[in-house]
């Protein structure tokens, strides 16, 4: 299964505390994937993710444009090529920086309790 | 913790069926990611992984360049925003073409049977 990131119709997160932000599932639990998932997330210029913690990690990797991290009280710059891990249950939030800011969030298909991770299908 | 693929040293891979293909562990066990672990990989031009296939899945983003992967018994061409996934047990090789090809590979930080994966240290 091969599918390019440009080619994958992205849809509107509709969740508190998100703005312009949209994702696909490009790989996950209905593609049969066991063990975690792979999204594309796009952040337009002036959007963010939700300032929130889960019990589940992030591994993220910046496909494109500038833009911030907050991991706890810690707000960073990140760019394109940037690796970065979300720890359980830290409180994080991404924002684009003038440009769209994409990037890569994988996730664990279940949590540790057995259930299914949100966004993981 | 935020690192950039282009700041982390690779070291070469040394397998039986590798030529000129390099690797970090972006994000592994030793970070503390319970789940999954994200590799960085760049093969040369000329270059390939081995064609082999394990009990385990990948799932691939292209970075950069351009290649080709056999899965099963096709061979795929392979460019930058390609996501692959590449299920267990089915056999696979990726090689560069003309310039270096350089993509990630997730794996699950532990097999089925409760070994670590090996690579997602």
């Amino acid at each position: 299964m091969i599918r390019n990131i440009n080619d994958v119709p992205m849809n509107a997160i509709e969740m508190e505390g998100v703005k312009d932000t949209s994702m696909a599932v490009m790989v996950g639990r209905s593609d049969g994937a066991p063990n975690f998932a792979l999204r594309s997330i796009t952040v337009k210029p002036g959007g963010h993710t939700p300032k929130h913690s889960h019990d589940f990690e992030h591994e993220v990797y910046v496909v494109e444009g500038h833009g911030t991290v907050l991991l706890g009280d810690q707000m960073h710059l990140i760019r394109a090529g940037d690796v970065i891990y979300v720890k359980a249950d830290l409180e994080h939030q991404f924002k684009s920086q003038g440009e769209s800011l994409r990037f890569l969030c994988m996730v664990p298909a279940m949590r540790d309790c057995g259930e299914p991770t949100p966004g993981s299908d």
